[in-house]
């Protein structure tokens, strides 16, 4: 039998959208031995990542856990569990993760009505007003920060709107949870879903999410089961709540992982932690701005933890990717759907959002720009 | 706000149902830094990793590849590509397993039929040949090793009988993969899923699944979208095939931790691995009968790696279970579903599967008794 080598992977500079560069002391979270999933040890760290899970959500919702999977699993574990056949949603779409929700809201059979805006843009809340006008959906689902374009969406206002409407309001935090403002109960959202790779800087693996007690009733008053098992929140609330009844076995060392990430971001504070991603973002603008890079996104909506770059005349994209890996290490994103071959997206995400990251990258560049 | 203190668990001796302990180099694996989940050299360690789960499953399949979620988003991705409304499957059920997999099939629409033994016992050929007179399913689901009770099914006879009748063969090997023998392509098995946490010896958190050509015909001739987006392998194979194309994040350090695991997996060899935990179980076996101790399976049905005994009258069930951990830091698994309070079950599974953890079990068990 043909067994490979060792694992011996490059060390990268990960400033792409996502997985960022987990800090050492989350990496060696990792490293700890297994405890069971049924273990009093092991059930009293759930506990403490819940509660931190809280204050990183801002949020005080009973229900707020790490899926066990990947934060599209997050997203569909939250219209999975709130959407049934003939329910009816409406999604705000301005980018790749808008678009995934419409398609997972259809495998749940629900109608969908969409609210577009272009690529770059933030959705206009008049047009969901508007929108409203002519549909009595279930939910009303939006993407905070879209990794696909770099655009941080305004949520207040659309939240209002929809519960004007009767509708639960759900946010997908996966690209802000931990590089910016995130507040579930202030901003009365109903279902937010997160992943672990991006600002809170763990390795991928789990979904943060969490439910209003709103969310919580439309769930209790389904007339259907939810379609997946394994996503099915009735299920895995009674393991992660007081019962302890056994669903499936918890992926035990991403939970270490997640926790350890969670005490950095406790220890750094959440307002000490969104200035240092909004610091490095600026630091990157004005390098690349040197350079002769334009933004995609107008100012008062660019991400501060996903920088979306118009690749400028004459620079070719793919070759100058790989060049930045091969010769620097250094991974930055290609632009993903429309966008793909005309924008970089320039990650800098949790432990990755360093100063040392943007001088490292901007001189990277720099050479190959002028090599 | 509150930070809880540093990760300090305490060092398990883990011979329940799984999580097994993970070797040392595995650990360390985890602990590698993160590459980009579209990395060139990411991407030969997903290659590696299906060649090597090729041997493991000892199968040619192409689609052979780790689902990004524990063992039982697996059952659901096996079930939910393969089942459409209107579908029939025949499920047998002598356990826990087997019982979660008619619950998937009610959420993918599709009917239902059961050929049921007595927990304990295997399904009995004859049982599945009448049923099958009686209808015409799209698959015939069993499981192989019954984590819930720790019986091991033959499996040729019933594929046989799978096949005759135009369905497909689908086998639960999660926890016998990597301690018992698993011929996929010699059984004639269309679609099989496991976990890493049992017999491979990984921490939990992937599931590797394969399918045959005849599954993938099946899932290429569907009439409706697979329900769920995370699970649909038309999109996930994408991105494991040559084409690449993103489709959610790969959960990095646990495929850093599979690749390792299934390295020391093949470094040993399956027929050597199989003949460890074999003999560990004989050990164990001998020493708990001299304890007064009862299998709950007839010796040809017993699983090496997880070993159902009955515990006898006057010794307590959770508070020795208690005694073993807090004592000894030995956690064996409590009995499941209508074997609660009534069974141990033992694990000697991947790492845990050593003749020095047989004899800290006996000799602590033994004191307890005679404490």
């Amino acid at each position: 039998m043909s067994v490979p080598g060792e694992l011996n992977p490059p060390v990268r500079v990960l400033m792409g959208p996502g997985p960022s560069e987990a800090h050492p002391r989350i990496l060696r979270a990792m490293a700890t031995p297994l405890l069971g999933h049924l273990d009093p040890c092991f059930l009293d760290i759930m506990d403490e990542v819940r509660e931190m899970l809280r204050q990183v959500f801002r949020t005080g919702n009973e229900l707020t856990i790490p899926i066990s999977a990947t934060g599209s699993a997050g997203m569909e574990a939250a219209l999975a569990n709130l959407l049934e056949p003939g329910d009816e949603a409406l999604v705000c779409v301005n980018g790749v993760f808008g678009n995934r929700m419409c398609d997972i809201v259809g495998r749940c059979g629900a109608g969908l009505v969409r609210v577009d805006a272009p690529w770059g843009s933030p959705i206009d809340p008049e047009d969901v007003r508007e929108a409203l006008t002519g549909c009595r959906p279930k939910l009303v689902a939006i993407v905070h920060a879209e990794t696909s374009t770099g655009v941080l969406q305004p949520l207040e206002e659309i939240s209002r709107l929809a519960h004007q409407a009767g509708a639960l309001f759900l946010v997908d935090t996966v690209t802000s949870l931990g590089g910016a403002d995130v507040r579930v109960d202030e901003w009365e959202i109903d279902a937010v879903y997160s992943g672990t790779q991006k600002c809170l800087g763990a390795p991928p693996g789990l979904s943060p999410v969490s439910f209003s007690s709103r969310a919580l009733e439309a769930m209790d008053s389904r007339k259907s089961k939810v379609q997946s098992w394994y996503l099915d929140l009735s299920l895995v609330r009674k393991y992660w709540g007081e019962q302890r009844v056994y669903h499936h076995t918890a992926p035990i060392s991403s939970i270490y992982a997640l926790r350890e990430s969670l005490r950095i971001v406790l220890e750094e504070g959440l307002e000490a932690r969104f200035a240092r991603h909004k610091a490095n973002s600026e630091l990157l603008r004005a390098g690349l701005e040197k350079l002769g890079f334009e933004y995609l996104v107008a100012p008062e909506y660019r991400l501060p933890m996903l920088n979306t770059v118009i690749i400028p005349a004459g620079l070719e994209d793919a070759p100058t990717r790989r060049k930045l890996l091969e010769r620097y290490n250094i991974e930055i994103g290609a632009g993903l759907g429309e966008l793909a071959g005309k924008v970089w997206r320039i990650g800098l995400m949790g432990y990755s959002s360093s100063e040392n990251n943007v001088n490292l990258l901007l001189s990277a560049i720099g050479k190959l720009m002028n090599g």
